[in-house]
């Protein structure tokens, strides 16, 4: 979306110059001749016996050509990092040392001798120095993969990008490339050389996790986080709270937590800070969520003065000022962590029976003469007012729009969940979009297999180009009424995957209907590339989601 | 079994002194009287709410007192290694930081400034300089945790043992007893002063991983061997090979690996020296299974001459010489990479009808006199012998000795699965065995609840103190049919640590039926200790294994 290429440097200009020279004039780098060719994926077949038809990419580049050679790649790969974002380069040092240690897993760590590997060096260059990271950072990156032939310049492996988190795209693209030859003992990058130009198509790609209704421990939520950046997902969705239990720590409320299950199950925030600082180093951003007023009955655990009454305990008590004075406080402390322009404040299945069911509620009510239903609008555009006065975005559930669209904040984000149709219409008024249709976007409901959620499609029922570009892009959900850390990253692997690959890739290249047997093939790869990285995702085709497979075989075909 | 307790060196001659006679005279350290008591877990009554009633250890020392203090750790515990171990002392300052990394995962890294904490150092004593892991290999400890006072020499943390793999216990226990709290945000020792003197009950404390009928990447069989270090077991049986797959590589006979999945789904040796070398870091033998004849198809792929004919491929051909010189090859080469005493021959479930069936083996069999059940003992004891000569323990699956105990060499280990009495048996025969009824000890078995697998009872119709100690112990199996990377972790945990405190502590203290509910909230603790070191096990409660919890919940009760 709003991704631009970047802008390449003189010596990247040079070094793209003769890559397209060879493909023009056979003669002069003879190798590339009759080799290079835009890959056709679902048009080869696959031969898992055969690595060279095999350099699987997940989620495909927007633009690539490739060749056929095979080159080798020296265990110690040399870095060396130049542009103007050398203030940030330690994003992506610290994400080259992890991508090393992902691409010589399996290979001896240092260089055979006498070997003379054909790539010895990655150069990434990066443009700016901004490493702020927002919705919409640029996320493009260029990467060179080519050998160095003794007279000419065209050498090593080259990722440029406009910003680190391009960077790091970049390297996670690489990091698939690279294949470990257990014939050879060597890493290989096979149909050499590679020209690929990639941007998202979605600048919102996003994974969200409900850690109230079962607590993940903050070493499994990095987990979750790490697998993400190897989708190239970019938004970690924190649905922190909820009415079963409040894990969070708020300094200025310091009873909330409370609503934990136990002292234990808890977030302070150093826990949070780190968890926005680790994805970060990924180019991942943290939307925290405070769903208000309903799901929201835990919060009365620490105070009781939240409910409309010991009773009737949701949703918030619309009629006292505390309850905003406690989100306000909330929303302050929250500010401090979480630096993403978007922030969620729910708003979806209020119940307000309790409202008219509670005497001094109802009294309020009339005493401002106001419905539930009013309240309820009341509700949440106050709450949006305390999030717009910290300077964020508003997020809301569809309910919201459904509601009261024309008193929404039209700065809103308007989350799609319920079904398909939300989008087009939020999108016809103004509002910008997520797309998280429960129907192939939930990720709890197992029943739905890979290629539902593979082919659900963002735009759909969106025609206007100007309306197509105010659907920020689309969220897979993890809620955890029947997850917890013993299971939610097979019931999110692999099919975040096809959604990720929906998100970032071009639809034309990912929407024929004839691509679904080789993009099975490619999908399966992918989770079998994320088993290697420790990654628990589950077999592919799986009638239900994160069922165990039926019998012994290949993690490639199950 | 074998363990002994550690020879105290004088310092700790004097600690111990001092915390015993704190013990007797209450005027002399006063803040020990009426509080230093034996534990008495399955009396206290569990309240999730405070957690100085909840310092939870699992499996559950063979000694052990504590008191009433509670004392804070320092982030910045130094650690000072002595004693004769200093030749191996790498290992145990390995696992200092592993642990370190552990227990201060949820503070702050620094020190608080101003803040004088009770325990800042780790006093580890190791007095053997012998680091070869073996089985038997002494893995008791002494555990001291006690605050220093002004006026005392009684203070910091004190871990003494004999061989570094009784530290490494030591470690463990006490990061047990760590405890973050998350009100102070520093880490507690709670119920100090501690006083643990730990030992084994069996010396072969197993899980066994089959990597045949599914492909488990490098990644992931660390992770199960990290884990296992966490409940004390102290073998991992890797089942390598089976009919559907081959996938070590052995250097010896090159083609083997093609009866891999895919040219993928493999192991190099660097690869299995890399699993010993992570294993033996963490005091785990890593024991080889090369089961023959049966369950050996896939090794016909690279030469099928093993086979009895290309239409009748299993078991192993027993007519060939090439055969046992196979076989010789691959002992020879795995000779190099596995240390350990024990190795696995395997011989189970073998279906001899293609030698009858087979032209030229049935001739053999003719020519030799020989029925199929001749063969069958000829084979494992040939191959027993190949075993022998490369200085191996040989270990065999039951059928071997239900079939002809009397032939088999009388340094076999009986491994028994098929039911309960075949080591009662054995033992009275003068053969060792390992415990392994696949009613209660098979993972795979899904319908078998937790209680199940920690009442059962490896010494079981063994009374006799000498066969008693044939027992070599046991062993908890995760056969790969339906198991793959996306889901063992939680087939094997928390079932695999009800086992593994059944074959570590004491029996009389782990074995009243009364302990039940107390033993479960124990093992919820020790459940919810692994998710929060990232390992995915499942809920305890769970009708069958690795099953979803059932609604939203705390972790502690599910």
């Amino acid at each position: 979306m709003s991704s631009n290429s970047p802008k390449p440097n003189n010596r990247t200009i040079l070094l793209f110059f003769f890559f397209f020279i060879s493909l023009i004039f056979p003669f002069f780098l003879p190798v590339f001749v009759n080799s290079s060719r835009t890959l056709s994926l679902h048009k080869s077949k696959l031969r898992f016996d055969d690595g060279q038809n095999l350099t699987f990419l997940w989620p495909l580049p927007s633009q690539f050509t490739s060749g056929n050679q095979t080159l080798t790649v020296d265990p110690n790969l040399s870095f060396v990092f130049s542009g103007n974002g050398g203030r940030s380069s330690y994003i992506v040092e610290e994400a080259f040392q992890r991508y090393k240690n992902i691409i010589f897993k399996y290979s001896s760590k240092v260089s055979k001798s006498g070997v003379v590997y054909d790539l010895q060096k990655l150069n990434v260059i990066v443009h700016s120095d901004n490493d702020e990271l927002q919705l919409g950072v640029d996320e493009s990156y260029s990467l060179l993969v080519a050998k160095n032939y003794e007279h000419s310049i065209i050498g090593e492996i080259t990722i440029e990008a406009n910003s680190v988190y391009g960077a790091l795209r970049g390297l996670e693209t690489l990091s698939q490339l690279c294949v470990f030859d257990y014939g050879a003992k060597t890493v290989l990058v096979f149909k050499a050389p590679w020209f690929i130009q990639d941007k998202p198509r979605f600048e919102f790609r996003g994974l969200s996790l409900d850690t109230s209704r079962h607590y993940y421990p903050v070493d499994v939520i990095k987990q979750v986080i790490e697998s993400m950046s190897y989708a190239k997902l970019n938004v970690f969705h924190w649905h922190i709270l909820d009415e079963e239990s409040f894990p969070l720590e708020v300094p200025r409320y310091p009873n909330l937590w409370r609503g934990a299950y136990t002292k234990w199950e808890r977030y302070t925030v150093e826990d949070a800070q780190e968890i926005v600082s680790f994805a970060k180093m990924r180019g991942i951003n943290v939307m925290a969520e405070v769903d208000v007023p309903g799901h929201a009955e835990s919060w009365g655990k620490g105070y009781p003065d939240l409910w409309p009454s010991s009773s009737c305990t949701e949703p918030l008590d619309v009629s006292k000022n505390f309850t905003f004075d406690v989100i306000s406080g909330i929303l302050a402390d929250m500010r401090e962590i979480f630096p993403f322009k978007l922030f969620h404040l729910g708003g979806d299945e209020v119940n307000t029976d309790c409202w008219n069911s509670t005497p001094h509620v109802k009294q309020w009510l009339q005493d401002h003469n106001m419905t539930t239903k009013d309240a309820y609008q009341y509700f949440v555009l106050r709450a949006q007012e305390i999030a717009l006065s910290h300077n964020w975005t508003p997020v809301n559930w569809e309910e919201t729009f459904n509601a009261f669209p024309s008193k929404l904040n039209p700065q809103t984000v308007v989350h799609n969940w319920l079904g398909p149709g939300v989008c087009p219409k939020a999108v016809a008024k103004g509002f910008r979009c997520i797309f998280s249709n429960q129907g192939v976007w939930y990720l709890d409901h197992l029943d739905v297999p890979w290629d539902d959620v593979y082919f659900a499609e963002p735009l759909e029922g969106i025609k206007d180009a100007s309306e197509q570009q105010l659907v920020l892009g689309g969220e897979v959900c993890m809620w955890s009424e029947t997850a917890d850390p013993s299971n939610a990253q097979q019931t999110i692997w692999p099919r975040a995957a096809a959604a990720a690959e929906r998100l970032w890739s071009n639809r034309d290249a990912t929407s024929a209907t004839d691509t679904n047997s080789s993009t099975l093939n490619r999908l399966e790869y992918f989770r079998c590339l994320l088993t290697r990285r420790g990654i628990p995702a589950a077999p592919v085709r799986n009638h239900y989601g994160r069922s165990p497979p039926t019998g012994p075989g290949s993690c490639y075909v199950q």
